[in-house]
């Protein structure tokens, strides 16, 4: 395969006519190398293509200006959902505006995230960001063996570490009070039957927007809630099971956009009507989805963009801070707020 | 942030019972260690949670375990072209059954390549897999710089490397071979005015595509070519322009289904039918688009993940050659075959 040999240090050296230190000292940022010489190593590291050798470098400085995403999903998942297409592209924008490397560690399964472990110990990123865990999933405990900067997507749930306390930063957004929005929202429309399409309840976001569906209502009715998974297929076994289970429904808030398309292809295919026989919220407003439903989606909105954005500012911050001595001055846990947006289902 | 001291490899020793030295060669699968303190080590490596060095054992050994994959298209487009997440889904299979992490590298755009180059230059993966490459693309000369084995998605196509020669492994479809019999196959319907919907044509598929509708044509009119860019807007574009050029045309090869969908949408907008007044044939065979399109979509079939896989083998495989100090034994180029899939729209 394509194996050239690469331009050395000694290369360089000769070229620019300096010692093999001075091209050293220049390489790694040494400010203490007279203008004129620098400048000379810079000519000759251009000319070549010299790049320095990073792996060798790391060991020293433990900088490889690069951050590692890691997504609890399978590859599979994580493309046809666009939720992590939206808050890559937020991760992506903050990161390549401090010219550091986004690398997204893929899997094919959670037998792959001792090998994840691995990469991250391996010394070839300076943090990580990781989202879309699971309350069983032995990632958190594999990275913080890993002992790298760490900012969680979603409020962690597992027990051992305290909520939002120091060695688990994190961002979310207020998915209890979304849900509560979402289903106060129904009740001003005079629905009185409101069922709730949960997501995957193994996730915190699925046990928060739960709670803020029961906060809102008096009296929960647990004939009315059916579990699904955040995928639009699990939205539509839910939506048959609680037609089944409860026929005089006439509102569903679903846990995620996806879930909510999925509810509307069998309330269509039932003969229900949305919004007039059965109004319908969704969670996210992501626009792709959303504004293509049939009806177009009422929705509670969170900016996953942003979420995205602000993980990877938090990292870089933290690492900032991490190579002064001193702790991270930011709040563990960021919460950003959500807004309801009204389109025709509901 | 979560910044917990790894177990090191002294602990390691201290807990078995046994040398530095001997954890050592344990954990670097030395053989010659008895099999009653590889035992010792391995519980005490379990039980500690201690993961090696590999930034440290990589200036040694070379290996990593893993792979970059390199699409040099913006992370929006990747997510929004489910071209890509197919052939993630080939090259990751074939990469998790080796144990092999799969690392992509995403950019925000062709600005921030340089970074990658480092990143791939740095010690951190084994090998590159690099698709989408376009023709001015700086890509191919800083992975070269990086010395690392690479394998191609998609016949390269800049001049200094001679085509299928050592140096420039490559997997592609026979794009040529495939766009011909989809002219064929419009010309056998009885159809005279056959337009084409090019790819990018900055791209190597795309051009290839374009030889194959004029090798099929004893006439070729001008007129009835439309740049696209493999994306539906592209596409949308592209038929509007033809419309407005030849409305007598009776039929469209489009370079891609993604494209196609495109064309489906403003022939429909237009008041043609479809195949009736014009018939349209596409080429990739993605299920999400071709059974979904209006009418269903002919097109030519590539086998996509296949391909995936075959690039991550041919790597693999290479990578072992390059060990042993021998050259690869895969021939550098490897062509799949096409076919044609009818559906509806021709």
């Amino acid at each position: 395969m394509t194996e050239e040999p690469r331009p050395t240090l000694e290369a360089v050296a000769a070229r620019a006519g300096v010692s093999r230190a001075t091209v050293s000292r220049v390489v790694n940022g040494d400010p203490g190398v007279r203008e004129v010489l620098a400048e000379k190593v810079r000519r000759a590291v251009d000319e070549l293509g010299y790049v320095p050798n990073r792996a060798a470098r790391s060991l020293v400085t433990r900088r490889h200006d690069a951050v590692a995403v890691v997504i609890a999903e399978p590859e599979t998942r994580v493309f046809a959902d666009p939720f992590f297409a939206l808050q890559l592209r937020g991760i992506s924008k903050e990161l390549t505006a401090h010219d550091i490397q986004l690398v997204l560690l893929l899997t094919e399964g959670r037998d792959d995230h001792e090998r994840v472990g691995r990469y991250l110990a391996g010394g070839h990123v300076d943090g990580a960001l990781v989202f879309s865990l699971h309350l069983d999933d032995p990632l958190p405990g594999i990275i913080r063996r890993a002992g790298l900067p760490t900012v969680f997507g979603g409020r962690p749930g597992w027990p051992q570490i305290e909520e939002g306390g120091p060695g688990a930063p994190y961002v979310d957004c207020d998915n209890r009070g979304g849900a509560r929005e979402a289903v106060r929202h129904l009740m001003g429309l005079g629905r009185s039957r409101i069922a709730h399409i949960t997501g995957a309840l193994d996730q915190t976001s699925a046990v928060d927007r739960l709670d803020g569906y029961r906060d809102a209502l008096a009296d929960v009715d647990q004939g009315l809630i059916a579990e699904g998974d955040f995928t639009p297929a699990g939205g539509e076994r839910a939506m048959r099971e609680l037609l089944d289970r409860a026929p005089d429904l006439d509102a569903v808030f679903a846990a995620s956009d996806l879930t909510a398309s999925g509810a509307l292809r069998v309330l269509r295919e039932r003969g229900r009507r949305v919004p007039d026989d059965v109004a319908v919220v969704g969670f996210d407003d992501m626009l792709a989805v959303a504004e293509q439903t049939e009806p177009p989606l009422t929705t509670v909105r969170q900016d996953i963009e942003e979420m995205g954005r602000l993980m990877a500012g938090m990292l870089l911050r933290g690492r900032g801070g991490a190579e002064r001595g001193t702790e991270p001055v930011e709040p563990a846990g960021v919460v950003l707020p959500t807004s309801l947006v009204r389109r025709d289902s509901a």
